[in-house]
């Protein structure tokens, strides 16, 4: 990796999921680097009045609503101007793979990242990737179809961009080993019998990062970091025993590499996803900001400590399914968006969502190696069996 | 910065100041690594005994005693094997530029060190840089001839070097600034009351580093990190106001480099010299070996506090010496080298030594744009002026 690329300006960017928490964010980075950046393409899952706010200020050439009720409303509300609007998630393929994007920004949230992203890579586009569920449920599929295509997949994720930019320069065959740095969330130290009984308004209260509510509860449970785990094993060629956890509750280093001659190089600063956006959708120049400087004297310590698998178990079951790998994580990824969104109706308790993500691993049938249609076979299966388990459990 | 040169093996190696702390680790290293490194010139101040047994061991082609008084001793001992015997501190200056060296480790202490660097560079050797005191000196000259010759400055210094790994992969102009991380050595949060009446037995004791006594003092009286700062400026083309000195006594996290961006990288690990020592001597290519990992369980809290300018006076003058730049630094110095040396023989207090400096850097002509001769004459002049005051002064 080196910084040899000549960019032409400004980069045309799609946003996929540009309502969220990461796409409002890479939209508050296009609006300070007007020279640097334009906008190709939004959009939306259902917040339609958002979705024609940000239209009618980037001026897109196309916006696509996923709820397809809506798509009249959006069509209306930009009548004047010259945008196309598109609706339905298969509108989100289509687009991914538009000519005049050079990047894609994937910040969709759950497994509905996939086809988008196949086909933007198809077409040949960057992928900053802030959907870590795609390389959860196909890291394999994804990363070689990458290659193929000569297209660079940069994360968006804190602690993927911290291991992407300690590795700036470096050799992928010298890194001996990564650590993903964890805050340990709202539960940090909590036990089993505290967790038993936690409500969602305590597990969408995260100490450091303001996020949406499927990462928020996934940061709780500790599933978050298992997913990066999993992420991180496609994004950076590892093997599972070269990536470890260690619990850092201030979330300033944003996580470590640790080179094959002892050397370890980490990646820090204030908590803000802003920084890994730019640097994604700048990359490979860093670009100057006013963002706010980190302080040695607000943080005058940090603290380390190993995560507690026993009590967490989400982490525990995503390292199993990685050394188990195929279909595994894709079970475990499916399994855990509908338990994430039954906890958040309140339909199931915290410590159940491991207990049915478990029962899926079991349940479903393994796969070895997996086609990318065994894949969306999987997710299916592993949705309507989590559902089933949810139906049945016991709040 | 990149890793695109190719190594031819083994690499030959000179170094002068083989018997000292930076000399054996680095030998250590060679030892470890017979097919990537090979000796060709050791040298030593005046520790013939350890001279001759590091020469029979690594059988290099030249040995320099610089103690002409113990020149047959060395001769005799080494008659039955092909190697030269040189005498005297010229001698240095001749072994630094031998065509059959690829690179020159100068290890040597103190202002000594001027000479043969400058020999080395204009024969085009890469220097891996151990005496920072060459830097502070006469670091415009050094990096502008460095420049002119094409030959790279690898330092050795470990904060140094995690700047210079952090910096792999990165533009220089994105550079914003760094932060040299001191460990605050024996005195920290020491009042001046308590080092008013401090011994050499007590400065002797560094908590986390085994080094030399020169550079031990000088870690005690924060001048080791005054010097540091002088070297980053001319290592890595800085201004003063981007360099920052912070205080972490655990000494894991090296050093840091904040980029324009407000990303921060930082390089860390088990305080070992043996680790820059060896990047330097086999950049850009990482060494896989079997030093000591890092375990953050055995460092569960890192802490950080500001450096206290008022009780640690050096710091203060150093940072003083480099806005004012000229010769000052160069006084500060020499200045520095007598009184630790006074201070070694009890013949100086703990404080009175950063007097004995601002004195010095008071009443030495002040030299805006010096020339290589320059330096030579305001360093016998400090050294001069410091000696008359260690002499009126009372312990």
């Amino acid at each position: 990796m080196n910084n040899t690329t000549i960019q032409q300006l400004p980069k045309n960017i799609t946003i996929l999921g540009s309502t969220g928490s990461i796409g409002t964010q890479a939209l508050e980075v296009v609006r300070d680097n007007p020279a640097i950046f334009k906008v190709s393409v939004l959009s939306a899952l259902k917040n339609s009045e958002l979705l024609i706010q940000q239209a009618k200020e980037f001026k897109p050439e196309t916006v696509v609503i996923c709820d397809e009720t809506q798509y009249r409303y959006v069509k209306d509300a930009l009548s004047s101007l010259d945008i196309q609007v598109l609706a339905g998630e298969a509108a989100l393929t289509e687009v991914a793979a538009y000519p005049q994007s050079d990047i894609v920004l994937t910040a969709l949230m759950g497994s509905v990242g996939l086809k988008p992203t196949i086909a933007a890579i198809k077409a040949g586009k960057n992928i900053a990737l802030a959907n870590k569920e795609t390389l959860v449920v196909a890291g394999e599929y994804i990363t070689e179809l990458a290659r193929q295509h000569q297209v660079k997949i940069l994360p968006v994720d804190s602690e993927h961009s911290a291991i992407f930019q300690c590795l700036v320069g470096e050799e992928q065959n010298e890194i001996e080993k990564i650590y993903l740095t964890a805050s340990g969330g709202p539960f940090l130290s909590k036990d089993k019998s505290f967790l038993a009984s936690v409500k969602k308004e305590q597990a969408l209260k995260h100490p450091n990062w303001v996020m949406g509510a499927k990462i928020t509860i996934d940061s709780a449970s500790l599933m978050n970091k298992g997913l990066e785990v999993i992420e991180a094993k496609w994004l950076f060629d590892l093997n599972v025993d070269q990536i470890d956890v260690i619990v850092h509750p201030q979330s300033i280093i944003h996580s470590i590499v640790q080179f094959t001659d002892g050397s370890m190089k980490a990646q820090m600063g204030v908590p803000d996803m802003k920084l890994p956006i730019q640097y994604a959708l700048n990359y490979p120049d860093r670009l100057k900001n006013d963002f706010k400087r980190f302080n040695f004297l607000d943080y005058p310590t940090f603290s380390f400590q190993q995560a507690d698998l026993d009590t967490f178990k989400n982490l525990d079951l995503a390292f199993q399914s990685l050394r188990k790998g195929g279909n595994m994580p894709c079970i475990l990824n499916a399994a855990n968006e509908v338990v994430v969104e039954a906890f958040l109706k309140d339909k199931i308790g915290f410590l159940q969502m491991s207990d049915v993500i478990e029962q899926c691993m079991e349940d479903i049938s393994f796969i070895e190696k997996p086609q990318l249609t065994d894949y969306l076979e999987t997710d299916k299966h592993s949705r309507i069996l989590a559902g089933e388990l949810v139906t049945k459990s016991k709040v």
